[in-house]
């Protein structure tokens, strides 16, 4: 049997049942956001994550720089799920021999960025040759007083979310029609846009379809350079919390079936910024889908139980089994995981 | 400029460079074989390698069982060398979807032995397709009282090795006459070695070179399922330890960078087993060369002060400066970094 045929068989659930052994100062293993292990009384979360070549990103769209940043990124993001404080970071980097030391300076600069901006140490790491494709991996190890799990959801809590969805896969699409890479960094400006590789492409892309770099720039960064969202504030009520990394209906669910509970959805509640609405229209793509299904945006899904008061955009609740997305109309309809999975399975052990 | 032709500029000292930032719970960060951090007097050891396809293995070659199982091990080795104990794991594998699900059960079989002979537990990973190549990596965690680094060598300490150099070399040497897969497992015993694929090339090729598999076998196993060498009652004396994953003179070279010393090698002192001697000979590779600069052995090449016991072979002494082979007539030469380097610089950061 191959992988892609697996279907529901999860692989990673298999992986999961064979190392679910305990032991005694782990608090939480294989499963959640992030491992969290007990040293003498204080919790230290690891996580980790890679991006390989073809399948994460592709380096006729994205730079060095955009790459070491959200590689960053996307393994805090796990950490601040578990309401965590990311400490430390080690990175495994694989690159043709080829490869010019201009793209691993940019790739670490970009790394750096993201270091200053989530306040982290790299620790280690290991960085070796490849014959094709480029790998990427970073484990982030940090710490937590109280985590928040998947697990703690109950029937009545709210369902919240910290920002608008969908921008992130609005702006792959946007950066594939540009057929570029886009000279974003972390700071606001954009430096040397008019000097920049691909900027008459880009220039030539957005007067065609009438569209601003104002208004595509945000779109742009949230899928080149994503920063993960913070728990702040609702980490003090939330039941359980997870980062939209694959996707609303994909992250909801885990959220379900790890609190063995059901949710609905209200669609018109679902956050969709004015910039993605308008791109996604040029595009001909619905905004709706690209918020239920686009993966990467970062933003935090977490439950409160109601009468709680949460700065957070409300979206629906979780219910006792059912899973379900009520449409404008009052009409409901059932919804499973839908988007991005790796051979159409979990891809988190 | 490529990486390939950096020299002795090297990659990971630049980087080394740029994240050498230290955070005040930082015992260890960058430059040694583990990161070591302080939270609450509590010392953590994290440590990360990478395995890719075409680099570090050819399928044609090592089976997915032992692949999990060598990539456990080469990530203990590096806490063993701080004088750890390693606890967790996190594993990253990144695989074409149109692999097997048997080859990814057998990778994570491999993991398992591995972690029960070390006693760790994995703690969380992340599995990805990957368009060609398949990408492998760990992170171990440990814990230790009082760690080891590179540093701590001196003028005058004696020079130690745990066990036999140049078995892992030879290893894959015969190997590649063979052509084959091996069906070695953790057990001693080769269970079904007479089914299993490539037995018949074993045994033809065994018998046409003279080598009987009693002698081979060890050899085949240093390489495919090594071993890491717990540090025992070493770690009471030694001044300063790495384990030998690059070959003697590298890591050597590596251990003097560190602790800003040379080191005078005795040729006839470095350990070279029964089997090697043999197999090296038939396949006309000169078995001091393998032990000098061939990888992957695993073993622990440390230092201690004279006058110490020390229950290891003691291959040679650290000078101020001078980097010197003595070979069996008395004639010195000098020595420098040689091996497999990616990219000719060093890989760990």
């Amino acid at each position: 049997m191959k992988l892609s045929q697996i279907g529901e068989l999860s692989l990673l659930e298999h992986i999961r049942r064979t190392f679910s052994r305990k032991a005694k100062d782990i608090i939480v293993g294989i499963g959640d956001d992030a491992a969290v292990v007990n040293p003498s009384g204080k919790r230290i979360l690891f996580t980790t994550d890679m991006m390989a070549e073809g399948v994460h990103f592709d380096l006729r769209f994205v730079t060095a720089y955009q790459l070491g940043f959200k590689l960053i990124s996307v393994n805090v993001s796990d950490i601040y799920a578990m309401a965590g404080k990311p400490s430390y970071v080690l990175i495994t980097i694989a690159v043709h021999h080829t490869t010019r030391t201009e793209f691993i300076n940019n790739f670490f600069q970009g790394v750096e960025a993201a270091l200053k901006l989530y306040k982290i140490v790299l620790i280690g790491g290991d960085v070796s040759s490849a014959v094709n494709d480029i790998a990427l991996s970073a484990t982030v190890i940090g710490y937590a007083e109280n985590v928040i799990q998947r697990s703690g959801a109950r029937a009545g809590d709210r369902l919240y979310v910290t920002g608008p969805l969908g921008d992130s896969a609005c702006g792959l699409a946007l950066l594939k029609q540009i057929g570029s890479t886009v000279p974003l960094q972390v700071t606001r400006s954009v430096t040397g846009l008019k000097q920049a590789v691909g900027y008459r492409k880009l220039r030539s892309y957005l007067s065609r379809q009438g569209l601003s770099w104002k208004m595509t720039e945000p779109l742009l960064r949230r899928h080149l350079m994503p920063e993960a969202k913070m728990p702040k504030q609702w980490r003090r009520n939330a039941t359980a919390m997870i980062d939209v990394s694959d996707g609303l209906l994909i992250d909801l669910s885990r959220l379900c079936n790890e609190s063995r509970v059901g949710a609905r959805l209200y669609e018109e509640k679902i956050p969709i910024s004015a910039e993605m609405n308008k791109a996604a229209s040029c595009l001909g793509l619905s905004p709706l889908t690209l918020a239920l299904s686009g993966g990467e945006d970062y933003e935090l899904l977490f439950t409160a139980p109601p009468g709680k008061k949460v700065r957070a955009l409300c979206i629906g609740d979780i219910t006792e089994s059912r899973r379900i997305i009520v449409d404008s109309a009052g009409s409901e309809r059932p919804f499973s995981a839908e988007g991005y999975q790796h051979f159409g399975n979990e891809n988190t052990i």
